[in-house]
């Protein structure tokens, strides 16, 4: 057990017991405890974590989905939760009597969500609450278990048998968003096309070039084409084809955007929302429920992993191949990467300001690097 | 082969070759013609026929569902085809070899759409395109393939298991609809609670308790009270029991309604939308997508019997007894009444004009009941 008293002293974790919507960085402490330790924990050291909107909707108390409150980390009376539901880990100890396949050194992420990613190191006891990703690159294995699967179960978890050929499609809106450059890749791997379609903007041309060239799009329109009547009878068709096979849509947007990819799907088609970045409902014609049957459904990573955790182990398994592979790029040029020292120079007040900063910085991801 | 020459002098047909959005009346012509009569031709009597929203949107055409043209009709060289989808007719000849379980004075409705049951007399050679409704009374048989049909399966398509004990369910918007009437009776013999949202009117209370006493239905509450939200927080709570268990919203109301009834929904439930009045379209807030799960559908009667005939042969077998045993009421005082004398005494431009009127005239849904 000489590990374990080693490392027991670095744990350190960003806790919060209360929830504000008006400045939610104020709830979060950075709190140093000695887990409680038994023959059979696994202890991890964490390499890196993202902070998801998910996260800090949770912080807000605003998020249906939330971590149970307990007084497991030495906070007197006070329960409390860690922060975080994504990250990676290296195993540093793993008890030698585990059966698992897992060993000392493989990189991990959380089966689950509400995992309290936002910590130094973390215990676990059950290995099969781990999935493993080596051969990831550390950008990848920190934003796969959200991003990644989001995108992978988009793709296939309503539509049971795509034809693989390049003669079906998949409509998205929020071209630019992580999720919607995951779908594009593993669309295109898959040969099926996607008409990705993002916010109008100066330098439409190079932004939809790059969409195309290196992540697979197979066409890019804006948003005024994409809810422009004439351009989508008359011009669309005339780039893509008559009568695309529009099998799916994905809307992380709403509002008028939703009812636009909607509209192109074709009888039977399926419209996934997993986001409403413009704050806007999803807008549907009658006709296109009634006549054309097209299924409107949400859809919510974490709850899927919650109703069927094997299905995050699955496309997990499915994801790994296409990044090492290079199949899937790495993310790392869409993440602003912050470096938590926790080697000896960076102080807990320091360490403390920097998750803050991560929480109100707009723009590209925050992931959180960890230097032990 | 007698009686078949006897009735067969007797075909008259509201006949159309073109459409007009305009004024679709004018489309409409009385066809006389002596039809092609096989050996297999089974003969039916026109009883009935309801003038429905469909029929008129065919007629306009711009119904998805249509009719093909065709030069059976005696009409030359243009194609035409018979108006109606819906009614009940007396089968008057059948071949004494057919191994069908009808025979003769059987009331028989049409198994599928685009019939073209606005005729006197209509033929049929295959058997198994008549359901059997012997037992219902003329108003019933007339309208219980659309309907009735939508009603029932509204309440099964989607959700597999009621419990079948007051517990569960069902707001419908368009509460004083014939199918919403339907499914409140349909759904009180089930046990399956229901809450009608109707239009806010002068004679609320009269209507509602119409609605509760005659109907079935469990509440009964106004578009006001569907969209306020303090009502649903506190005093609906109040009165049907906190946490109701919401399974099934039916919509054909859309806009602003139907955004109310969705919210109405527990998790995982359906929202099915088979109509849209209001002429707005479906809004859902993003948060019942994606943390509710709420699936949002079209349902078309029309379209679940061409691909799934049988469902509407159980659907009817399953409602026969509820009306013969008076669970639910004759739709008789809804219906407004024409009578199309061909006993003798109408011309055919005295009938042409009946039948014109039944399409423009507002209001309750116009029944043509034959005289013969």
């Amino acid at each position: 057990m000489s590990a374990k008293k080693g490392v027991s002293k670095l744990f350190k974790s960003l806790i919060y017991s209360k929830h504000s919507v008006e400045d939610c960085t104020q709830v979060l402490s950075l709190h140093s405890y000695s887990p409680v330790l038994t023959p059979s924990s696994i202890i991890l050291k964490t390499l890196a974590f993202p902070i998801n909107p998910s996260d800090i909707n949770q912080l807000q108390g605003v998020y249906p989905s939330t971590p149970e409150k307990t007084l497991d980390y030495q906070t007197g009376d006070v329960p409390s939760a860690i922060a975080g539901n994504e990250g990676v880990f290296e195993i540093v100890d793993i008890p030698a009597s585990s059966t698992s396949k897992l060993k000392k050194g493989d990189w991990v992420i959380p089966l689950k969500a509400n995992f309290g990613t936002w910590s130094t190191y973390r215990t676990c006891t059950d290995p099969d609450d781990l999935i493993k990703v080596n051969g990831l690159d550390l950008y990848t294995a920190a934003t796969i278990g959200v991003n990644g699967c989001t995108a992978w179960q988009l793709i296939h978890n309503h539509i049971s048998k795509w034809k693989n050929d390049n003669s079906e499609w998949i409509v998205t809106n929020a071209g630019t968003s992580q999720v919607a450059k995951l779908v594009t890749q593993i669309a295109s791997f898959l040969k099926i096309n996607t008409l990705s379609v993002i916010r109008d903007r100066d330098n439409f041309d190079q932004v939809a070039d790059v969409l195309k060239k290196e992540y697979g799009a197979t066409h890019v329109i804006s948003e005024s084409q994409n809810m422009d009547k004439t351009y989508n009878k008359e011009t669309l068709p005339s780039i893509i084809g008559k009568n695309p096979d529009f099998r799916l849509a994905l809307n992380s947007v709403g509002g008028k955007s939703s009812t636009a990819i909607a509209r192109k799907l074709k009888k039977n088609g399926v419209m996934l929302t997993y986001g409403g970045m413009s704050k806007q409902p999803v807008i549907l014609p009658t006709s296109l429920l009634i006549f054309k049957n097209i299924q409107c459904l949400g859809f919510w990573v974490t709850e899927n992993g919650k109703q069927n955790p094997q299905s995050k182990v699955d496309a997990i398994e499915k994801l790994l191949p296409l990044y090492t592979e290079g199949i899937i790029k790495s993310p790392k040029n869409d993440l602003n990467i912050l470096e938590w020292d926790i080697s000896g120079g960076m102080t807990d007040g320091t360490a403390l300001q920097l998750i803050k900063d991560g929480i109100t910085k707009k723009g590209k991801k925050n992931l959180i690097v960890l230097k032990h």
